[in-house]
């Protein structure tokens, strides 16, 4: 069994939950096997967004075909 | 005094505030005098759980017996 | 264009997501140009207050004047 | 000449040696132009499976086509 | 469902692999439900024993009683 | 919104600036709506080539499509 | 043989290097076998005491018995 | 003798030594006596500009009247 | 509640001890409600000094006004 | 009693184990009173030697002379 | 074969890039068989010189005799 | 001018202060040009010799002849 690791920036104009749960259906939708997730860094991008951009960089390790 | 600091990872099926409440709790509920807490880690476990289990990873401190 | 960076760290009574946009606020009110903000720490005080006062260690990155 | 490098975590119920290695041999069944390797972390999982099993993060470097 | 955390050293004169499994067996032996381990450092000491001591740190997770 | 991190290594036989550029053009040349680069690690090559080969290794952030 | 590290925060009113001691006295009054000190960080409460409180956060590693 | 320590990010079309350059000016253009500069980080925008904007992110330490 | 970090280095000719406390006497000479420091890093100018000249960079956090 | 500190990097095309053992037999065969090492990054070199090469740099401390 | 590393400061009163290529020159013109080199840190000494003098940290690793 | 780093430990059996003097003291007595000094770790032996015996980890930066 081995594992890949990929970094995915979820976003989202509510809090930092909801854009690491946006990183996290993002690779459930286009992952399979996905095994567990990372929370790296979270940030708030303000000068270039109508709002505030909650943002969650995430590793997601997912198994790889055998 | 003296402090003493341990590692506890909280775990919530909601969000990673649940589960470092959750691990604050358990360390109020089992250990006297709780002083304050640092967040080491943030991350998701999936595979071997029926749906995200949102986990972190904190330190609590507490003042020993003079 | 230059940005300067600054730290502040929110505080709140109910969570960490309420905690960073205190401090952001707190920026934004007083500073032009805030650009981004990036969390640095999570903590939690607890001995020197009623409850759990949630804490969150932010840079902000603004623009100065030309 | 550009590399990329991308994560692996190597699994094995030997060692830490076997589980690098095993990753390293995934990538090299499935990439061209392997130079190096960059040994991350390393950890044990228990809970979740029959007996001990190794783990080995790592990155590795290929050489993208020109 | 908490997680705790601890650190241990294990010695080996053979190898690290054989340290960390030493660190291990010892974590088990005492403590019900380890979950997983994260190799923290390696290092050898020699200045103060016959031959050479291979030592790796360790952290230990485990399962709180509910 | 989310964002996907990959990391590529850009070389030069003139210098860190160029080596960073041309791992942007390599990620610009292959991949749509680049937002933005981070510099991880400066490093030259010097016994496997001619002359000194300069690395730049960055990670490249990118909008992934809806 | 086996060691484990725990994490302590002496505290004193005159020095950091007091505060060190005063954390390695409680380790050792307490603790049977303590082979060595590492300093993790250094800081000063004042807000919530009469005068400057140094303290020194160390971790502290002994012996298990065999 | 005390001074203080500040970040700056220098921006710049050309290059990341332009970028720090930049920094640095403004700093001695506003602050009396700067002793030197650290280098925290280095990034480029680029989404949200016309052309490539090297960053060079620097903390300037000057030296506070007596 | 709101607090802001600045970094100070403080120096003495005689320790590092009185360097850290020459920055923190600053800090409180020019501020108010100063509620905690963290040492960053220690360390001593030779070359540029009649004698070894002990540097103590700290951040010193402080409460904002309301 | 002071002593100094020097970083190898052992190689082989054996494992991690045996690389570590190579820098440590070549410090101790050319360094009186070697006293602990450390293991600071482990790496496998793979494109320009015939199989892969197993490096392991580690950092040697020993006593110099009174 | 084992490697050694060593530290070198290059300063240039014009770049980064001139400073560590100073290093490596110095280093080259020393030392037989260097192999790599990586860059640590880079700053600017300010106050001390005529002008800005541009350093750059450097560990320089070489293949040591047989 | 270009400078090189080396690693010492100082060690005393009375305080943090002097094992990082001892350490400095024999890197003047023995090394020219000696220019400053980091401090990279603090720790305190305690199994292997009579009293505790602190110890100071710096980095010794000083000119290389031109």
């Amino acid at each position: 069994m081995v594992f890949k690791k990929i970094t995915l920036i979820g976003t989202s104009s509510e809090s930092f939950e909801d854009a690491a749960d946006n990183a996290i259906d993002r690779a459930q939708d286009t992952i399979d096997n996905v095994h567990w997730v990372e929370v790296e860094e979270l940030g708030v991008e303000i000068a270039s967004v109508a709002d505030r951009e909650y943002q969650a960089e995430v590793t997601v390790a997912f198994e790889l075909d055998g």
